[in-house]
Parts: C-alpha cells; structure tokens; sequence
C-alpha cells in the first residue's frame, strides 16, 4: 500500500446545538445527555470500530442504531483518509479532533446562537484550503442539526424543506423554532441572503459554519467537492452559493432522504445546481433489528453514511459487502445487549 | 483493503518544555519560535505529508530535517494507523489531536514545571487502556526532550545518560539545568524512587507524563507497547518499572542513537529488562544532503523514527524502499530552496 497525499479526504464535523433540546424536535431531546455524548461517541465509532471515551454507542429510542456504524462498515472496506474536526464538541471524544475554535450552539430562539460562526468558518476555511487532497467529503453529526438547518435556508430565503431522522417530521415545531429565531435575531426570512455568515450565526449552528468554511476553502483551491448528508449539507450548500461560489459542488445522499417526501431533495439540489449522488444500501433485503429502523424511516442519514455508500459503490464494493460489514459492526458492538442497551442509551436524531 | 480494529497503533505525543529554551541544550534554541512551532509541524508532516496551519518544515541551523520525514516515508510505505496526542502543545496544529489535558511544560528550574502531569497521567492511560489495539508504538516530539528525560532519570535515581540531537551532547548543560531543578523542587537524585507520577511534575515534561500514562494504560489491557524513540523512550520506561510494572516492554530506536558514546542505549535497556529494537537505515549508502547530517550524528531520533523503521523492517520493506520515499518526501518539501528554508525555518533538536 501506497500513500498519496492527494488521497481521498472524509472529513466529520462534530458538534453542538442547545437547539436539540427542544421538546419533539430531535430523538435525542428525550435525553439531554445524548445531546452531548452523540457527537463524541461517533467520531469514536468512525475512527476507531468502538466506544473509547464516551462508552456510548447511539441508539434511538425505537432501536435505530447510529448511521456512523454504516459509515464504519464502510470504512473497514475500503480505505480513505480521516479527519475529525471540532465543530462544538459538548463532551470530550477520544479521536483525534482538528480544533477550529467553534463552541457549542445556544439554542436556535436566542439572539445570537452562534457567536463563534465566524471563526469558525474563516479557521476550517484556511484548514480546506490547505488540506492536501484533490477530494473532499465533508460529513456532520449534530442532534437538531435539520432545525438549525431550516433556520439557515430561512434566513438566506431559501424555501427548501428540511428531512428528519424520525419517520414522521416534525415540521410544524421546526418552522415554529425557526420563526421564534428570526423573531429573536430580528430577521425576516430572506434578510441574511448573500451572508452566509450572518445567517448561520443567527440561525445556524457551529457545524453548518465549520462545513461551509472547509467547503469554500476546498474550493478555493480546486479541490473537488462532495457534501456528504441529506438536508443539513442541502443547507451548507446554500451557504455556499449565498457566498457566491457557483461552480462543481457535490452532494451525496441516501436512498432514505430521497424517498423522503416531506423534503424534496432532489428539487431543491437541482434548485441549488448540485451534482446529487443517491445511494440505497439495500437494507431492505435483509431482516436484520439494525437495518430494519433504516427502512423504517428513521435516522435516514448522519455521520456521512450517503457519501460512504457513494464511495464504497465507486470502488466497486457490493452493497452485500457492505451489508454485511454493517451486521458485524452492529452485532459486536450491540448484539448481544440490544434489548438493554437501546432504550436508555438512545437518541441519535438529527 | 480491510481494516481490523486490531491494528497496529502508532500514537504521536507532541508537546512544549520551556527547558529548551536554555542556551545550548537545543538546537532549536537558537530561535525560540521553533520550539513551539516544531511539534505542531511534525504532527502535521506525519498526518498529511506537508504542513497544513504551521507552514513549517522544521530543519536544524545546519541544516538537518525533522525526523518526522522519515517516519512519513514509512508511513507512505506501511499502513499504521495513526493518532497524535497534544502532550502541551504551544501553537495550534492543523492535525487531529487527542486531549489528555497537557498544557505546556515550564522550565525544568522551577519548582513545579509541570503542573498538568498526573491529570494527563490518567487521562492518557484511560485512553491507552480503552484504545482498540493488539500493539501500541509510542512516539515523541519536543524540542528540549532529553534535559528533561535526564531529569527524571536523576529524580528516579537512575543513572543512565541521556542522547542528544546535538553531534556533540552538551552532557555538561543538561546536568546543571537537573542540578537547578532537584535544588528547585527540593529533591535529591533518587528521591522519588518509586513515585514516578512525581518525578515527571518536579522534573519531566508533559510529553513524558503523557507517554507513561498510554505504555500503562495500554500494558494494564494487555497491549504489547513499543516505546519508538531514544533516550527520552528510555525515562519513560524507567517511569513505567518505578511504577511497578515488571512485563515485557519494546525499546525501538535508531542506529544513531546506539552509536552514540555518550549515552549507552544498550546497557540502560538492559538494566531496564527492556526489548531493544536498534534499526539501520542505511543513510550513509547515500550522498543526500537530507541524509548526510544523520549520519554525521545530528537528530538521532524522534517523532517515532525507530519504531517506524523497525516496522518497515518487519514488514520486509527493503530500506532502500525507505529511502528512496525520503528522499521523494525530502525533495518535495525543501529540494528547491533549502538553501534559502533550513537556516531561517531551523530547528529540532531535542
């Protein structure tokens, strides 16, 4: 084996928003502790196939498993390069993290949620910039990150609809979030258009300000350019293009967000001149506890499982490979305590 | 490509000690800036092949490269999974970074230089014990490493010597900065037998607390750990036997660092019952500039580079493979101007 330092770069955004802890909003809301420790566990998960620090691998309360246990299965298939940065980590994670001064989100209905947006963005901007890699896939795990994305595509006057992990979005409280923080920041919806900085600040989260700063870094030195998720990377395009950037830009999701119909990804990634990528792992030829949530309509994405499918059906990988990967995975970490372990260790909504 | 959980782990710690700001016993002495910008940039040279935020390749006044080449050139070789600990580090790096709480490590003269030690003590060996692996190779960086090293050695009341990255180890400096720092923390040689965590506080540097805390966190889980360095490898192992751990523990390190008559690797280890690895690279079959200050006994060691080549040994990569990567990387990053780059950027004895 080979190393180039122009290999293919995953990069996952971990962090924060006090957003999460809005009754209905996001899975984890039923437990503030999963707020905190969610991020943190997957960028274990990711890095290393297990729990390190954090001793939690997420589970909804419905026993959907983190969508970070597909990225891995993924990962121990074919190899990509790794970094983990610190979009607002709440709790200490035992990967290793690129700091670029982001904080924890204040929630969504405050005045100023994310004061630490523009160092942030402008810190993961010269980071993207100098990263060597003529690829990167830029991926998140946020709980509540789709209602700060809906407050972003707000702000910025765009009328795109944001996915959810539960299989039934709640829609109505995001919209009554989103409009409670334009109240608070004194915006009307489409005041932020052209400042992309402004709007997440007022209406993001740390997450959506570090994606947007290492994507715009990307391209501003050629490097190709995927968004690895479903509507939260729809909102970090959006940044983008508001920061006037309207050359390549990818977005790679699941089969899941797809075929969601309360968001209509594919219109809106057209809307925004995206190239989308949708990949189905199939889960739904198999019976197995882990897969079977998934296609039930929940956690749908997150911890950049589209871009991970999309990588490995590149290389050529079989999704049954995959498949089967993902059972692995999941059996040794949650196999044989799943009963006990689901319900209180939940919370993986986005 | 197929990953295992069970890899082989290589852990950088990178970190500060204000020791080597002392006049003589660094190079990097001569500019005090290097001493901070050093392991920031090897952390990034070993992760990413070049630097990301520091923008430094760190090269000696007389113009000898940064050991973190090497180990990158093998590392470009030979698969091994990778994770950098911020053992205090001074400026930020661009590479990700495991927190264990490390801060900066204040001069060896005072009389509690490092203050941060049994925090990262613990933390580290948390980590080290929670880490999934079957072998764990522990390397550092730290301008300054070796004065502190011997510090701990004397406050252990071990009488080994310690190497240097000088051709000619200022043996005479190094003493009287430990003879300063017992009188400091009102200690005589040996007495803190036995009480390693303190020997490192009064004497050390947080790089060493760091180190001593994973190799006890890793044998506590049974992992095979490989202490990747020289003499400062050699205060860890001794903070490992004063702690009361009497099992196998591996000693890899260079050719340079076992020829060097002033600090005999050889009998220290085996005094200490450690496993010695001494690797060759074969430096001197070449005329490369990059080279030939190694042979002339400059750096020696550091960021791992005789656990790196003790691993592309076992692997039966031919060391003309190595070098000719070295030479590549090298070349890449100083061929065009290192006559303007080394002396201005210089730096990495420690």
């Amino acid at each position: 084996m080979t190393r180039s330092p122009e290999a293919t770069r995953f990069v996952l955004v971990a962090g924060t928003t006090e957003t999460a802890r809005r009754e209905g909003v996001s899975a984890a809301g039923a437990d503030p502790e999963l707020l905190s420790t969610t991020p943190p566990a997957d960028a274990e998960l990711l890095t290393y196939g297990r729990p390190v620090r954090t001793d939690t691998v997420p589970v909804s309360p419905t026993g959907c498993p983190t969508p970070a246990l597909v990225t891995r299965a993924v990962r121990e298939l074919h190899e990509f390069d790794l970094a983990i940065v610190d979009g607002g980590l709440a709790e200490p994670t035992g990967a290793p993290t690129v700091s670029v001064g982001a904080g924890v989100g204040r929630d969504i209905g405050e005045q100023d949620p994310v004061p630490t947006a523009y160092g942030a963005f402008e810190a993961a901007r010269q980071y993207g910039r100098e990263l060597p890699t003529n690829e990167l896939w830029l991926a998140e795990t946020i709980p509540g990150g789709t209602t700060t994305a809906l407050g972003v595509l707000r702000a910025l006057g765009e009328d795109a609809m944001v996915s959810s992990s539960l299989a039934e979005n709640p829609i109505e409280k995001k919209e009554a979030a989103v409009t409670e923080g334009l109240a608070a920041s004194s915006l009307a919806a489409g005041d932020a258009a052209g400042e992309p900085k402004r709007a997440v600040r007022r209406m993001g989260d740390p997450v959506l300000a570090t994606l947007a700063g290492l994507a715009t870094g990307g391209v501003e030195s050629d490097t190709a350019v995927t968004l690895a998720g479903g509507t939260q990377q729809l909102a970090v395009a959006a940044l983008l293009r508001h920061g006037g950037y309207d050359g390549q830009l990818g977005l790679a999701t699941t089969s899941y967000v797809a075929a969601d119909t309360s968001a209509d990804i594919r219109a809106s990634a057209r809307e925004l001149n995206l190239d989308l990528t949708v990949t189905d792992p199939g889960f739904n030829a198999t019976d197995h506890v882990g897969m079977e949530r998934f296609v039930a309509g929940e956690a749908k994405e997150g911890v950049g499982m589209g871009g991970a499918l999309a990588l490995a059906d590149r290389a050529g990988i079989p999704m049954e490979d995959v498949r089967d990967r993902f059972v692995k995975v999941y059996d040794d970490l949650l196999g044989e305590d799943i009963a006990d372990s689901m319900a209180p260790r939940g919370g993986d909504a986005r």
